[in-house]
């Protein structure tokens, strides 16, 4: 079995070499590459995509793993990797080849025309193309799974386990406290916003950015910091995982938090290390987005947005502001960046209204494959919910149905991940509270690494040993229960807001 | 014959792809890579490059090229890209797997102990790797072609059809002139360099290097500029072709002229188009190295370093400058960065001693193949060459004969090229002196675009439809003459010198 499992990792080590290969292209064309190489970027990054392909539906994996899943005496490591390889293994070769042509055609076409629909405000122009996604979509779940409504089948590509039930039972919870807070909020008196207008240059939100990532112990040797016109992160190898930031010189707390964020995500991968035996392999990739996100948005909110972080932090940020930053203090800083206020664009959401911008989108989807909403009614769906969870409605598609670039990719069931990574940061955060008791006083007297040490042992570490479930249950204790975020949210905002 | 000829190109294109992508993690890794990636990279790079060849070995290739060299009715694009195609994959053949492996290792190994030997100023250490890349190249040399001298075959790798007795044949005029030159120079008064030892920032120095960027045309969405240790122009496609250069913050002319020439040699490559139907396949690629090393040097050199191209554009610079600048003027200026004096250092040296550098170079190799010089006695070989050509002596191996990569890479027969590029610049330039006779008071209003067009025309857009003797013949009417570079340089420093 050891000479299998051996083999199973080489075949599993070319195609992460392969993806790797695909990422630095990727990186590259979003931050350096000269514009009219766009091309034959695409050119070369599908090449590579059709050898990624090819290498993961090897015949030979799927001798392997039929082999070892009747196998004795694996390891506990052993066999979770004969789990998520089976999971990828099954989810490439289930798909037929045409389909996957197919496919990948429709959703670079709809990418572009709904590039264009945004720019235009024009649904109309967008509406066959989301269609034909929610089609594909449908043909997509029932060739991995027929037994399950399409949906489902999704929901489980970005959050194993997940289905719109159990999704839709934690919204619930979730979607009751974060009306009934943002209610409290409204009655009082609004903040107002010192960091709004400011001009702050690009060379000096870099050198902010430089010194965050500092503070939360980025790797230089391992990563970089760069440009790009949406932040993201991206692991070109294990000891290689780049951020991006933007710089908005009007305002910027964006940069600055983006930076955290994306330093929460870089900082989970370069904690990747389950067991060296199986570097570079399934077993050393993040579980899932949600796990993902529960660690970008615990680094950005719950420690960057905290009042402890700032207590240590804000004299540097305002030594690296210089003059741009005069008439900010430490109480208003911290009071401006946990403005809540219901707004319509979902990636300049606060703590609070987030979740109903998810919800908003969950539902509509839901809808959308359960057959229920059409196609062509979207835009007035959309309003509809927008106005029923936020009180407000957007004046027109660009600022509503049309803001995310997840549908017109075909990415149907992602949206929950960003929701519930809030909900396992808050319960994962209240389980380190509870075993590091003075971690925030730790946080205001500048250690961060405790923090990270945390993380890393519990979370980082075990890649994808274990489902998203068995991860919040052995860390935790418990399965995942909305109410942490509730507890954490209620304790944070009746501070701020006095309630 | 149609179709044979598309299939050619088809898996040509293939290999042309994977070679582009290797050229995109080869970029990265110089410019902006994290310091602990490098393994992960050198495995990614291994891949690719076990990947190209295999494209390259298709024994496919080999049916269809077989096929095609007996057909009748083919153009004469036909011909020269079936030729081009012949001469790779017959290199690429030809050596057994098992001897590129150990090439390939041998040369990996030879380089990071040359690379220590260098610092330690050890060429004890560096020895037995240097014998073992001469013998490596003795047997490549055999596989090659077991009926030619070894140099010969060596030579003919980086220039088609060149041969020792050949190369020797011109080394020895020019060697002749340089050395008369020289001797000229060193009987007038030295001048001295205005430049040297002036602070002028990075910042300021990248902005001067994309100012003459923007003076000689180099399309800016084709391309970029970045920072690397050792300058370098890369094609990572059609469309992007980008230059590197570096910035020593006490001698602003490097980065100046560094960026000037690396941007020659990408001027040569986007302008590379002989034929739409052979895009992104051999026949759109540079011919050889001489060729390119004559567009950087022609632009660097015999443009960048005239009296008309500073005339137009000192002023611009001295603005660049600002206070930096303060007390150089035209007059000086011109005649700092055409400084002539024997060095120690090759890619120091100016346009009358760099030939000298070359020709030890040469000599020493041809000695190194014919047997007549034993690798331990290379330190000593060494110096009395440079007393000999040059008349100095390097105080030490460091800056004598451990200088340069190339012998560790095992790339005997690379530099005459760097020499025949200086040859083959100043013949085109006479040409074109003659088909546009104001060309020089066209540089100085600001037409750098005639010098372009007319490159292109002529030389750019052949791609590799020619031989470089063959391309001489054509563009300039007689073969490669070693004389115009004479002409070239006693007109130039009779008037900077007074002799």
């Amino acid at each position: 079995m050891h000479e299998k499992i051996a083999r199973l990792i080489e075949l599993d080590r070319a195609h992460t070499l392969v993806a790797h290969i695909g990422a630095i292209l990727g990186w590259d064309q979003e931050t350096y590459m000269p514009s009219k190489a766009i091309e034959e970027r695409a050119e070369q990054l599908a090449f590579l995509e059709g050898l990624a392909h090819q290498k993961a539906v090897n015949p030979e994996i799927g001798e392997l793993l039929t082999a070892l899943e009747s196998a004795e005496g694996l390891s506990d490591d052993e066999r979770a990797y004969i789990r998520v390889v089976r999971r990828d293994y099954d989810r490439e070769t289930k798909l037929p080849e045409s389909f996957v042509t197919e496919y990948a055609k429709a959703a670079s076409i709809a990418q572009s025309t709904w590039a264009e629909a945004k720019q235009n405000d024009d649904f109309n122009a967008f509406q066959p193309h989301l269609a034909t996604m929610v089609e594909l979509n449908r043909r997509r779940a029932a060739y991995l799974n027929p037994d399950l409504p399409a949906y489902d089948v999704l929901l489980d590509l970005f959050e194993p386990g997940s289905t719109q039930k159990s999704i839709a039972s934690v919204f619930s919870t979730m979607r009751r406290y974060l009306v009934d807070i943002l209610g409290e909020i409204r009655k009082r008196p609004q903040i107002d916003d010192i960091c709004e207008g400011r001009r702050v240059d690009a060379d000096t939100q870099a050198r902010i950015s430089e010194y965050f990532m500092g503070v939360l112990h980025y790797e230089r040797d391992r990563g970089r910091l760069d440009i790009s016109a949406h932040p993201f992160t991206t692991t070109l190898g294990g000891n290689d995982v780049r951020i991006t930031t933007r710089y908005l010189e009007d305002y910027f707390p964006t940069s600055l938090f983006s930076t955290i964020h994306e330093s929460g995500h870089a900082l989970y991968e370069m904690g990747i290390d389950p067991n060296p035996a199986f570097r570079a392999t399934k077993l050393s990739e993040a579980i899932c987005m949600s796990i993902h996100e529960s660690q970008s948005r615990l680094w950005e909110n719950i420690v960057g947005r905290s009042r402890a972080f700032w207590e240590r932090n804000f004299t540097a940020l305002s030594a690296l502001l210089g003059k741009a930053g005069q008439g900010i203090d430490l109480e208003n800083f911290f009071k401006s960046v946990n403005r809540v206020r219901p707004s319509l664009i979902r990636t300049e959401a606060d703590e609070v209204t987030y979740g109903l911008h998810v919800i908003a989108r969950f539902e509509l989807e839901s809808a959308l494959f359960d057959g229920s909403l059409k196609v062509e009614n979207m835009p007035t769906a959309w309003r509809e919910k927008y106005k029923e969870l936020l009180g407000i409605e957007p004046p027109n598609d660009r600022q509503g149905c049309l803001q995310d670039v997840h549908w017109s990719m075909g990415a149907f069931g992602y949206f929950p991940s960003y929701a519930l990574g809030n909900l396992y940061g808050a319960q994962f955060w209240a389980t380190l509270k509870r075993e590091v008791p003075d971690i925030e006083s730790r946080i205001a007297g500048g250690d961060t690494l405790s923090v990270l040490n945390w993380l890393r042992a519990n979370i980082h570490t075990h890649g994808s040993r274990y489902t998203p479930s068995e991860l919040v249950e052995k860390v935790t204790g418990e399965p995942l229960d909305a109410r942490y975020f509730e507890r954490y949210l209620r304790e944070k905002y009746a501070k701020i807001y006095g309630f």
